[in-house]
């Protein structure tokens, strides 16, 4: 447990960011080795890059000898090793209730706007930058729709996205929300979604993990 | 626990397909709703379904009164639930490995290649089948290729992604590997993949799963 934590890391990188938040709530120290995505033609493309994470993505986090790859895979093995405070709620259906809202954003959102896709609409779609923010605004805007309903219409919902505690959901919202802002989104569409991002703001552990707090962030 | 369970699934959705092999390795009984995800401009978006599910998605499970949405959330309240036969490893490392080898095609494959993505890609974008399938495949092939030197290069894969028993992450690589064949891709590409999948085919619990033997699926 006491082994050496090492991230693998972006400034920019949504899935990055969650695992700075997790890293953050929990009062982890850990050593940050930023991977440039766009110098040198994208350094995670590197090879020692690839061959820590074949996926060619960030994060990774090495613990000790072990390598952990996919965000949120990296947030429940946070919390298995160091369970306090608790990143997922004790019961069962309140667990479901996290990880799906997480999921949301994780699987149904990010995705599909991150550096790689954006490339390829570029290059492979030859698409000009008005249809590829038309993309991106598209995938956001549908994924906060569905979660505004979810959180909005849910008593289990307090100050955080699951009771008055941050929590996984959380460590995926805000990030989320920096890239809903990047691509001129204005957050007043979704009040639940940006009473909980407010909340979020207002905590240390979230500003530690802030893009602009990041050392490999470019000064401005 | 003895609560009715009902699964609302489409006989070729990848994500309620994942269930259900989660659903019949735990030897689960379960009701089928079928939500024609193309009929009636896509079953999923009438209200009584955007009620239960808002992000207007298979699958949904009902566990008595209960709502469980997202097939990774599901799949682990599942093995929360019935631990045995666990999806999950015993250990922290294995279940972080099982997790991220789910998470490498559940985030970032199979979102990028649903329904409503090729629709955007048809309707927002004006790209033609030709481009649309040429998408397809490359973010099969991108993701495949990560996941072969993931599995192939590590001694915790056995017959199944992580050892010998099937768990969650062979729950997601079959229903990729349904998709990647249906888009014309030769899995002889990734030998230890395709050694994986025969594996899994073999078994009664994917085969009950299986696209082709569902009660919605179309009489040929």
């Amino acid at each position: 447990m006491s082994a050496q934590l090492t991230l693998y890391t972006y400034w920019r990188s949504s899935a990055a960011y969650r695992v700075r938040i997790g890293l953050a709530l929990k009062g982890l120290d850990y050593a940050s080795e930023p991977v440039h995505l766009v110098r040198d033609g994208g350094q995670q493309h590197a090879p020692a890059f690839a061959a820590l994470n074949p996926q060619e993505l960030v994060p990774v986090l090495r613990h000790g000898d072990l390598v952990l790859r996919q965000s949120l895979a990296i947030l429940e093995y946070l919390d298995e090793t160091w369970p306090e405070p608790a990143l997922l709620p004790a019961d069962a259906a309140g667990r479901a209730r996290v990880r799906a809202l997480a999921q949301a954003i994780a699987c149904d959102v990010h995705p599909l706007n991150n550096l790689r896709v954006l490339q390829y609409l570029e290059h492979g779609l030859e698409q000009a930058q008005p249809a590829r923010e038309a993309w991106v605004r598209h995938w956001i805007g549908l994924g906060l729709d569905a979660l505004e309903r979810l959180l909005a219409g849910d008593p289990a919902t307090g100050r955080f996205c699951h009771g008055d505690a941050p929590g996984m959901a959380d460590c995926v919202l805000v990030p989320q929300l920096y890239n809903a802002r990047r691509f001129g989104l204005d957050l007043a569409a979704w009040p639940a979604i940006a009473r909980i991002g407010a909340a979020c703001a207002a905590l240390p552990a979230f500003a530690a993990a802030a893009p602009e707090a990041q050392p490999d962030a470019p000064r401005s």
